[in-house]
């Protein structure tokens, strides 16, 4: 017998059909002899229509309000789930983020969880029952209610598998587990069996979408195994977890791509001390995210200074860079919006030399330049021209040897 | 400045355009310097909509799931008039039933409220802002959410009026008022000024739809004066209250019709003692409510009995009754469902005797036969045949000069 908390999204709640299929998964599980909790979003799409309910109330909805509004999502399927499982016979009862005691700090709209109260969660396991609880939501420490922001449910599962100690946490999504890139630019991506959670946090960061990145830095914190899996499928999915020396034996693990981001070049900046702040201290006080940032020395103190932004902040941040260039004497402001971000990550190259060189052959040989390179423990990045996107991620799926199944892999 | 509790029915949120409304109506009383604590239904529909995915997910849910589900109804409600407040710039503070300390008892689907705290509203009014409180929930004691039954945000709103010590309690609604009878029955109906709590109860039970009867029954109990408009339109409506010499000066203040209720008959029963409990007695315990009861002496020591039940429960009360009819020895069981019940009602019939001999004279005059007939202090209520219920309607409110301008009544 173990205790384990399982996860629905949207998709998996979408309608009263499904909700029923997560009903007789939960009472599966139940019945093998396990302790359930079980954390739900709210219907697909229900979220998207309060909040532009509350837009069509007024411009900018209050915060505190909007989240009054956005809990009733997961309240609603909650209550479905527990009334269905009564009606099969089993002992259920929904709890809300505040009864569950969810308690968050006060930044409605992205509230953080502080802490986890769960007397209430363990006093009905004792008794039994199978506790469902409303994910992305939860409660000050005044009880107004807040909401934790996008894939907040993947974050309250987590974190109610930390404070239960749960043996793991399953995740069901729409998709059966982590791949090594994207099935749709690559048909050889294959399904990771596991991975670790620093592999995950670099994946998700960089477009792989299928956990919310703060549930992977909660799951790590707390050292909760997460198990990504298919609510429309039997089989096991991707456990993501800490990393073990097994694990090391990939250099790579997954390749990803992002095209969200865009690029400022700053051309001929008098190359004095300090000058990388004076052009980015602006940027960032804009509340613009930067990325990627380059410097490369020209000819004697004249420097060219890149960095990318978000596209969608593109517009203002290239305002920002004209007013700097013209303050600091530089020659001209230019920018480009087609550009890609292909990333090769994988804990086992901490170990092993040569990666780098190996991602740039494979670049070279089909005629790929790269615009910039970043570097972490465990990623390399390149931004490249956005229409190689594709065939880059194919290449360097292939150079890695990703292609073949897992099992197969050396 | 007083203290206002306003309440808004379903009709009156019924949409974003509609609760507009309402945020001005809101901050024009604000404005006019009083404390607001505004009370909010579900959009209308909502509620049925909630009931029917319930059923959807399974045949019998839960009351306590359907409660979590139903919940969310005013909690939409409140949060969107919440923000249009602020928006406005307005202090304006949202709080469901169980922020708002509305404590009940553990019926789910239909309880009563045992308490209100009312601190936090308190701490809300002294920092001038408006307080939106969700209707029709509460929690229990061990914070499971409870919702009061329908029309319970009418309860909600005068019970927080009585815990407030509210100057008035305005419920707004798609009626302007309490009327003489009902205006779709008879063109001359008028609209009445004031009515006291104990003519308003007999109103509500006998089928005027304005006012929750339970609420009626709170504001009764806690003398809180309770103004029933029209949120659609600026002129008062009409004041349920204390009884004062004044109302007295009418005889009767209305006149209602109910078509809800059918009549039994067993004939030739022995009259023995008793026999009543032994026919009533398996009626009550399959909760069917009996309304009416008439026992004619025919000969001797046989007597025909007669009840009337509510018209959905007629076949099971038929059931029951032939098999009592069986067993007591009594000659057959009748049914008839065509029937309706009028009513006039007035505190001012104490003090005034012969009321009932001019309703039947009224009735006489139009030859409508009266087949059962009930009184209590300030109700005088018939059983006819259905299809007189109109004729009856206009006499009585002719009779009983109702159809002049109430300024102009005697």
């Amino acid at each position: 017998m173990a205790l384990i908390v399982q996860k629905y999204g949207g998709t998996s709640v979408g309608n009263i059909e499904r909700i029923r299929n997560v009903a007789l998964r939960v009472a599966q599980t139940y019945d093998a002899g396990n302790e359930m909790v079980v954390v739900l979003s709210a219907m697909s799409g229900t979220t998207d229509n309060l909040i532009r309910l509350a837009h069509e109330a007024c411009e900018r909805p209050d915060k505190r309000e909007l989240d009054v509004l956005l809990a009733t999502g997961e309240q609603t399927t909650v209550a479905l789930l527990a009334m269905m499982l009564k009606s099969m016979g089993y002992k259920a009862t929904s709890l809300l983020g505040h009864q569950a005691e969810v308690v968050t700090d006060c930044a409605c709209g992205s509230a953080r969880i502080l802490n986890i109260g769960a007397s209430r969660i363990r006093r009905l396991l004792a008794d039994g029952q199978i506790v469902i609880v409303a994910g992305f939501q939860g409660a000050d420490i005044h009880g107004n209610i807040t909401t934790l922001g996008r894939g907040g449910s993947d974050t309250s599962a987590v974190a109610l598998a930390a404070a239960l100690k749960a043996a793991v946490c399953e995740i069901y999504t729409d998709v059966d587990g982590v791949y090594t890139t994207d099935p749709n630019i690559c048909k050889k991506a294959q399904k990771l069996s596991r991975i670790s959670y620093d592999e995950m946090l670099e994946m998700a960061s960089l477009g792989a979408k299928v956990l919310q990145i703060r549930s992977v830095e909660f799951a790590k914190k707390y050292n909760v195994p997460v198990h990504v899996r298919s609510s429309f499928k039997e089989e096991e999915g991707t456990m993501v977890m800490q990393e073990d020396a097994d694990m090391e034996r990939l250099v790579v693990s997954g390749v990803t791509c992002n095209k969200n981001e865009a690029r400022i070049t700053l051309k001929g900046v008098p190359d004095r001390p300090g000058i990388a702040f004076r052009i980015l201290n602006p940027i960032a006080e804009a509340g613009i995210l930067v990325d990627m940032i380059i410097q490369n020395t020209r000819t004697g103190n004249i420097t060219d200074f890149t960095f990318t932004v978000p596209k969608t902040d593109l517009r203002e941040a290239v305002e920002i860079s004209r007013r700097v260039a013209e303050e600091i004497g530089a020659e001209e402001v230019m920018s480009d919006a087609n550009i890609a971000k292909v990333s090769v990550i994988g804990v086992g190259m901490k170990n092993h030399s040569g990666v780098a060189s190996r991602m740039f052959a494979a670049m070279c040989e089909e005629n790929i330049n790269m615009l910039m390179i970043s570097t972490s423990e465990i990623r390399i990045s390149c931004i490249i021209e956005e229409k190689y996107t594709e065939l880059a991620v194919r290449a360097l799926h292939t150079t890695f040897g990703l292609d073949k199944p897992e099992e197969t892999l050396p």
